[in-house]
């Protein structure tokens, strides 16, 4: 049973406001909340779920505060438009500070605006093994739960820091720092690394005349075609499976 | 001015039933309309624009019925969360029968179902000069307007036909056919190539066995972190640039 005073709170973490407030969020569907519960980090504090859901995932929950739901409960705290089985209270990460970047690639998004375009890259990096991405202030909010979602849980393992990026650049030293751009080196041509930050901007301005300043090298997915540009997240795919 | 009938005309081709019943489509936003202006197709029957923007581009509409609306007309109108400045009626390209495959790269989706992905799927294709795309008849619908809007204007160069698959395929003599799936040949160990079919799946269930069986070379973007899958539309774009 649902009560109606948690029924608001979910309801309230809709809000970034409310989410930083409470250093909370909501993540939703069986393949985000089992891959948070697997991560082993006990950020999951509450979960809502079906009857058939708790049945099969005993263990996976362990001693998590378990609430069973029905379905029309269920419909009134998602926020997906096919409500899928459980939803979970999930405690942001605490990631004041990005660690060293030496010996890895580390992900900068300049002012990446569409949430469903951060979420993508989360899993992008999770695939190719990148931990840790940098973002600047206006990035979208990673507890979005849009962004949530389009992780597929990857949200779990890959860190998502805020920081002012400019700064953050200068304090980087002895790393190679690339920017995706379209006028740059082609990236067939350039030797594969196992260390570098790589920065992406904005969906339609790019990245900011200010932090494109702080690269060393500029990089572009040669073109054969026609269109004027290629989505972020694709663009983040094909660089990080070149390099 | 904007009468009555033609706002529920308009309205009706947000349905795939009434897209095909007249063989129209609806575009929106500068960018996409003034791409299929520019291809010079004539395939764009009518456009409704605020003031504005029809002063900046009386060159690109040339004898193209023109309509001046305010902005609360074009609030009715639009399918957009922003209306942005202009939309267009356009016809539906004449797109029966696929064209050669031989001496070129074709993409194959079998039940790509967002609208998004096949968008930017379209606009990948348009970067790296990919002429065709061959969809099973549960590919979402390209005249849907979240399609359209995703395409970024690729729309009117990139040819999608929906066909059977496995018959289509079964008369493909004399070309390689490659699906990427999660356990094939590593891309990057693969030459490149200049011509071929190259098939995707569905984005959860992947691409269905009987697809499957028509191929006749696996191949698998290679893996160093732990997200199970990658975006289809990421994977078309890793995929083409590979190769």
């Amino acid at each position: 049973m649902l009560v109606k005073s948690k029924i608001k709170d979910i309801q309230t973490l809709g809000q970034k406001k409310f989410r930083e407030q409470e250093g909370l969020f909501i993540a939703e569907g069986p393949k985000v909340v089992s891959e948070l519960l697997e991560s082993g980090s006990g950020n999951v504090k509450e979960v809502f779920a079906l009857k058939d859901w708790i049945g099969e995932n005993k263990k996976l929950l362990g001693k998590t505060t378990v609430t069973e739901i029905s379905e029309k409960e269920l419909e009134r705290i998602s926020g997906l438009t096919t409500p899928n089985k459980v939803l979970a209270i999930v405690q942001q990460f605490d990631r004041r500070t990005p660690g060293a970047t030496k010996g890895k690639i580390t992900l900068v998004l300049d002012a990446v605006q569409d949430p469903g375009n951060l979420g993508t890259i989360i899993r992008i990096a999770d695939w190719f093994g990148v931990e840790q991405i940098v973002c600047s202030a206006d990035t979208a909010d990673v507890y979005n739960s849009k962004v949530v979602q389009a992780t597929m849980g990857s949200i779990a393992r890959v860190k998502v820091f805020y920081m002012d990026i400019p700064v953050w650049l200068a304090e980087q030293h002895d790393i190679q720092k690339y920017a995706a751009v379209l006028d740059g080196t082609d990236i067939t041509t350039i030797k594969k690394i196992s260390e570098g930050i790589i920065i992406f901007g904005n969906e339609s301005r790019g990245i900011s005349a200010e932090v494109l300043k702080c690269a060393d090298i500029k990089l572009t997915i040669p073109k054969k075609g026609k269109a004027e540009s290629l989505n972020v997240a694709v663009a983040v795919g094909i660089i990080l499976s070149h390099l």
